[in-house]
């Protein structure tokens, strides 16, 4: 059965995590506000599915994934399901929530990078929240970052000689989201990680190797890889990385 | 086994979440950080869990919750544990995960809540922020909440007919959570509150079933209900309610 993830067509975002676990399983899968109008696919699907009119489930924001009749939101969520489908998760209850702490903790650090760039109102444009995203920036940059850093760097260590997992003996969903982390803390932030990034060398490690795996290279260098950019939630604005 | 909470002892705050589900159960736990240092327990007992040696599973944050020689972090996480474990979940992987997705939602609410007294950095006080607080608080009124709140009574109306409640035929820890959702945001935003309200007769009828429950009321009324107050996530300021 194939796999159907909705999200917005023109951004990494929190779609990112899904679509880097669907490729590393090198999955067949439809990503379907990114296909055509006239396939009956493109962001009208997405909208018609996220209303719930077709699942009696609807859907808060994207992403969502549809697998069948399964329709699942929430990208930890998603990847929980998805984690022991695609081989990508532990199989033992305990070890598959923790699996999912990890990746709902990366899901608060997400938030708060998008709270860098809009403090106040996602309705608002950046500009117009310009200086108080400056200060969150900075706190942000000095607090919040090295704090969920330090937390991913010291359990990274405490599973180390296992294969430097995140998670148990072998690669999970939770592995290839630090890898995506870093690639966009990089992309919004590069001053502040190039400082710190010398404090966590398991974690740049684990990201380095991530990015040499054949499928997550393969990807990487395809059409299907969107480039960062200012709509996402990674962003780089320079005044909010000084 | 008993049940362990670890929160912090003087506000509800997510770990009221827990809190709520494992007192509908009638299940013995213990609430450590509000028990006694000279028995081993108190806020340095949940700094050390938390710290992780005791577990090479560290925490985040809490809430964490211990049960043998597991320990579980992330309030959405904790729930997704017990509610089987409690009768509060449906048994189906699908539907649990359904019901997972809505509590997850509830948490990006709860951390919007949040944010609106401290949009810059929770290492500042509220009075030092409080000019872009004034401003969140103002699109979270007028934006963010209605959102979120015509998606619950969306949910609630979609699953309609089957005894009212937000997931399947019987209660689930999800409406244990819209009740406490609804006592927070009457706390915080009683103005805002009384005006939205009448938009949404589900949840208020879900409401004031769940206050009634016989073991809810009983904890409602007991010392172990702590109030709210300004240290919590809900928060009474009345510049942000206006």
């Amino acid at each position: 059965m194939i796999y159907e993830l909705y999200y917005w067509p023109g951004i990494q975002g929190r779609g990112e995590f899904v679509r880097l676990a669907l490729e590393e399983a090198a999955v067949e899968y439809l990503d379907v506000a990114r296909l055509p109008k006239r396939d009956g696919m493109g962001v009208a699907a997405m909208m018609r599915l996220m209303a719930g009119a077709e699942t009696a489930k609807p859907m808060f924001a994207p992403p969502f994934l549809k697998h069948g009749e399964v329709v699942i939101g929430q990208t930890a969520n998603i990847l929980h399901y998805l984690g022991p489908r695609l081989g990508l998760a532990p199989r033992a209850e305990t070890e598959r929530l923790w699996a999912h702490q990890l990746q709902l903790t990366i899901a608060d650090l997400v938030n708060e990078v998008h709270d860098t760039h809009h403090p106040i109102a996602t309705t608002l444009y950046y500009e117009e929240q310009k200086a108080p995203a400056v200060k969150r920036a900075a706190d942000f940059r000095k607090n919040r970052l090295p704090k969920f850093l330090d937390y991913f760097e010291q359990v990274l260590n405490a599973n180390a000689g296992r294969g430097n997992y995140m998670v148990g003996g072998r690669l999970s969903y939770v592995d290839l989201s630090v890898f995506q982390l870093l690639e966009g803390l990089r992309y919004g932030f590069p001053r502040a990680m190039s400082q710190l990034e010398p404090g966590y060398p398991g974690l740049i490690a684990l990201h380095d190797r991530i990015a040499v795996r054949p499928r997550i290279a393969a990807y990487l260098q395809s059409k299907r890889r969107i480039a960062f950019n200012e709509d996402g939630i990674f962003r780089r604005y320079p005044e909010l990385d000084r």
